[in-house]
């Protein structure tokens, strides 16, 4: 397809199974002699692409995350006394922790929401989770539960599972919040709520990151002067400068050093009991969700204005290529 | 309690069971001679006040809704052709789809988000719920539904229960969407997502309608203008003047005129087919979501700044009142 429209440039945005796809397909092209400039470009909320120091995407949904924890909060708070006493919010991350660790931003001090975060990285344990809802609800008057989709018992199996497979043929997973939450009910008797913001978490727009949106800008920009110059099989990536002040740059790296490597939560970024996050943590996080990067607003409909791309179709050289839906 | 303390002004925001407690307490005191002067002021994302044009606080889940809908459904609109089908959004209403309606004011023109909204109004149907979804992923290569919580079947019964009862004794609901994303899985094959945004839908003050800050803020003023008149058992309702410019005004309503009753969404606001909204409908709901009252926002954490008030407490001079949790 690329050698019928004599397409010389590549680049491919996405997580780590696009990353792998950008390494193949510069691959192949150089097996079959075919000139091609294959540039992956980091965008995945997921955050677990190595070398980078985030992805873009990341930080808008941490920032989404960590303000919907605490305004969902501040509303369980204000009626503890009398109804909803345990809130359980559940958030994106297969197989890291980064969303769920973000959502640790909204609280600073003690008894401060969310009191309890549960990691995919740290093995869930009913009495230990139960223990500290009890213990967080009579101390504080209410709990508030981050749980990443991704939690998985002491065997290493999802706690949760739809039972169907994503376009790369992982699991579809969603379900755990609704599950920890009845947990909580049948357990200690609390009045639970819970939640799963699902896409809401990595569309919202709306609640961007400024730090974010100059990120995926810069390496969007990168990228293009990266196939420009003829490079191949590169990445542009985010590397931290200075955390105080933030300082960042982009830098290059070959995709070799990324594709199908999953960058987990360090261990030091998890609380010693392992329900919530460190400073370190917190330092990496931070700057990460400062900002904001607010669309412009229609006047009339009160709705964001955003825009849609008009995608000029080139007329098809090759017969249609019948996609499947694995 | 108000005795013993000299307490001769009662304001009590809320919905329609807040309303009955303040009528109450009116009528108490009246029977037993007190001298008490009690406002009722609205305040309830259930938009299901009598009398009152809208209820402060709905305009802003209104506009959370619209907005999330229509940026999940542009999530879902880019990777339609080969992953997510069909997505399900499940939002807030025991009785009245007024907040599921607002979820309308996301799509403009035929094919747009959300293309079938389900309400507590209109009994649901599984085949010609199902017949619609096949109709709109052949016909757009996706299909958004939203949901109301309260759907009901035939009989009259929730497609959906948590087995809980809320502090004034309805029963809890909560997990109707994925019920149908699961429906929509087993019946027509089509790979889903869901969310259930729950309290975020009501919490979220970052997304904040300006119109209903404005209108929020009018309704407490002049709560205490009537308190201080001497006024009692009333409450200042949102009276629409006119649409085109939109404007509108303060009135005064007895609370026996609000108290109990709630307002359904009108027949007229919902289409034909029953799985839409009508113009009529657009030209209500769209003033109330006009506007942005965005929250400062601190400039390290990137979280915005949201003020806790300095309750000071009285010394108490009864005894404590038990409260159970019903």
């Amino acid at each position: 397809m690329l050698r019928a429209h004599d397409i010389r440039y590549f680049l491919y945005n996405g997580g780590n199974d696009s990353a792998d796809t950008s390494l193949k397909i510069s691959q192949i092209a150089q097996t079959l002699g075919y000139e091609l400039n294959v540039i992956g470009v980091p965008k995945t909320v997921d955050n677990d692409l190595p070398v980078t120091d985030t992805c873009p995407g990341f930080g808008s949904v941490a920032k989404y995350t960590a303000v919907s924890v605490l305004e969902a909060s501040l509303d369980v708070a204000s009626m503890c006394e009398s109804s909803t006493k345990v809130f359980v919010m559940e958030v994106m991350g297969r197989h890291a922790g980064w969303i769920a660790a973000a959502a640790g931003l909204a609280g600073k001090r003690a008894n401060d929401p969310p009191h309890i975060i549960l990691f995919p990285e740290i093995p869930f344990e009913e009495e230990a989770f139960c223990a500290r809802v009890k213990a967080t609800v009579e101390r504080v008057g209410y709990c508030t539960v981050v749980v990443s989709e991704g939690l998985k018992n002491k065997d290493g199996k999802f706690l949760a599972e739809a039972g169907s497979v994503d376009a790369f043929g992982h699991t579809q997973l969603g379900g755990v919040g609704p599950l920890i939450a009845q947990m909580v009910k049948s357990k200690l008797g609390y009045k639970y709520h819970w939640a799963v913001p699902d896409y809401l978490q990595r569309s919202a727009r709306h609640l961007a990151s400024k730090t974010d949106a100059e990120q995926a800008y810069a390496v969007g920009k990168a990228g293009v002067e990266y196939a420009l110059a003829g490079k191949n099989a590169v990445m542009p990536v985010i590397k931290r400068v200075s955390n105080k002040p933030f300082k960042w740059k982009i830098v290059e790296a070959p995709i070799t050093k990324i594709a199908n490597i999953e960058k987990k939560l360090p261990p030091n970024y998890i609380s010693k009991d392992g329900f919530g996050i460190t400073a370190a943590a917190r330092n990496y996080f931070e700057p990460l969700i400062r900002g904001e990067d607010t669309p412009p607003y229609d006047a009339t409909s009160g709705l964001p204005k955003y825009a849609a791309l008009k995608l000029k179709l080139l007329k098809k050289k090759l017969p249609a290529y019948p996609l499947t839906d694995k």
